[in-house]
């Protein structure tokens, strides 16, 4: 087999080890006679399963006691939903930063629910900008502060946390696990597993004691915090597989040496990246405001659109796939998320280096 | 690898010729140099796997056009909500019936959203028994009439269908695909995938183009059916993994058959459970009524708690594993869904029998 470099934006590459050990595993888990997907979600295979992936994702993030994780399903779009639902319940007002078009979609699902102050709007600016930290202030009476920690799409990242009084409440989806957080400044992180954690399917909810407390009692099941949280997310059927695989991600990830070692491996690869724009001012130009170009998604332009299709083809012939830009801007865009190994960076680096030798 | 036979409620036992295949092509799909899980939503392999899926339901159904199919996540729990949101908007109602540990969440959660009629409650009969089709009454005005074909727990089925004038909307989770049924009559299916179709982490909702006019135009975004109609079930990430092991499904029973196919094996080893019961009536009790008796979930008693202990433990000795009743009901059950093989049902009538002849 030849294993590609895959720059996707999510669903994106994870852990060759993990996917050999769930090959090893799929049809007879660990001698059972049967699959654990094929499992009960009662039994003790997987019951071993599921509190190891929220153990391994409360060693790796070093989550205080008061925080619940919750396991669900839907993706952040389905949180789009939920957040508001549960915490602006009664028309209680909330603040959001308007980053992009994930942003975008959390605002519009949170005006359909409750009172929405937007404290940043960066479509003027085409989203290829965030406010400095300091920079943003919580409105009188807002419940929450919303942010997109990173937006694969115009590949901007937060890289400082706004300081307000009230609760961050974070999208985290594509920078999950990448990097170390103060947790104390977050009510609520949510993140769709298929970029930094585990296959599409899976959306994780880290939800602080107090905040959970403030969640509506008025919810249809499936729509409330707290009857996930009561049920140690297993009110209902959980996505096995999806947790299986993440559960081996975590093992991974902190079996390397945890969010340091993620942290260092996101820097170095970007630098990579970003340092061979540097390298070719006149041949490649990131959009991006330097201080919050994103170590996830990596955008850049090339002279000429022709050129970006070749540079795309060609790429894709020297085993690194993914790297179009998001049609919606254009470009070219590499998803560098957790499971990247540093060669992916290296190999893409070196080649956008011959490729601006042979054709700027 | 020894193979067992597992009668778990759900999640179940899945063809083996599908876990192998899946075995096959987790590390390396079809030589693209990645596996399915890590690839685009968006791009050819998994849109070939999407598109099968879709038209692996449809022929196995034999779906007319005017019906869509949509992939979603949350399970039924998450459509106990959906439905009502979509459907019952402004307080419109609804007619529920409520035979079971299912139909009860459902009605729940229907409540909090709209106005909901009870024509049947089996609280009083606990469970045991369902009305005949031709005692069931739409009310008027109601908008549906809501079935939960099949009850896991209870082990009641419908084995008939009301002849009501308004569209039946019908949580089929534990008997989907399982049997032809009167399409025309269902004006929007839903069921869990990990019974009868493949693992946890994905929910099928089949709805009529009349039905999809009437919902609401204001939810948010991943409440919505017509927006999930509207992007082919793509608005957001679909559980790639559940949805390629359907697909992988749905090629098997098309490929033994079709419904035809599984109807009769269904209701072969159906037949030898209940035959065991009636060869040794002073030893096994099927505490369900007889007319409406579960293809699917099989539920028996024996004449102490004692020997029912006894009869769960042998068997697992023996290689048959989940036979223990749901918890709040006790006793024995086996759930026999679409992969499990006639051996299956035969290896545990055997087991049965010779059970009853020992202890009887």
């Amino acid at each position: 087999m030849a294993r590609i470099f895959n720059f996707a934006a999510g669903p994106s590459t994870l852990p060759l080890p993990v996917l050999e050990k769930i090959q090893q595993e799929i049809v007879d888990y660990q001698g059972a006679g049967f699959s654990l997907i094929e499992a009960s979600h009662r039994g003790p295979h997987y019951s071993e399963v599921h509190a190891a992936a929220t153990a391994g994702l409360r060693k790796l993030l070093g989550l205080p006691e008061n925080y619940h994780v919750l396991w669900l399903q839907g993706g952040a779009t389905l949180q789009f939903s939920m957040v508001p639902l549960n915490l602006l319940a009664g028309g209680k007002p909330a603040d959001y930063t308007l980053t992009g078009t994930w942003a975008k979609k959390a605002v519009a699902d949170a005006k359909k629910i409750g009172k929405v102050n937007l404290v940043f709007d960066g479509t003027e600016a085409k989203f290829m900008t965030l406010p400095r930290a300091s920079e943003v202030k919580a409105s009188a009476g807002a419940v929450f502060l919303h942010l997109t920690s990173n937006e694969t799409i115009g590949g901007v990242q937060w890289q400082e946390w706004p300081a307000v009084d009230v609760p961050l409440v974070c999208d985290m989806s594509s920078d999950f696990l990448s990097r170390r957080i103060p947790l104390e400044k977050f009510g609520l992180i949510y993140a769709g597993a298929q970029k930094n954690l585990g296959p599409a399917g899976l959306a994780v909810v880290i939800i602080r004691d107090d905040v959970l407390a403030r969640c509506s009692d008025d919810l249809t099941a499936y729509l409330s915090y707290k009857i996930h949280a009561a049920g140690d997310s297993l009110y209902n059927t959980p996505p096995v597989f999806p947790i299986w695989v993440s559960r081996l991600v975590l093992d991974y990830l902190n079996g390397k040496g945890g969010l340091p070692w993620v942290e260092k491996l996101a820097e170095d690869r970007s630098r990579l990246l970003y340092g061979m724009m540097d390298k070719h001012p006149d041949f490649y130009r990131c959009p991006v405001a330097a201080h919050c170009r994103s170590k996830m998604n990596v955008v850049w332009r090339l002279p000429s659109e022709d050129l970006e299709k070749q540079f795309i083809a060609e790429a894709k012939k020297a085993g690194m796939d993914g790297l179009k830009g998001h049609r919606s801007v254009g470009g070219c865009r590499a998803s560098i998320y957790n499971a990247m190994p540093l060669e992916g960076a290296q190999t893409l680096a070196g080649f956008m280096d011959e490729f601006a030798r042979k054709h700027g």
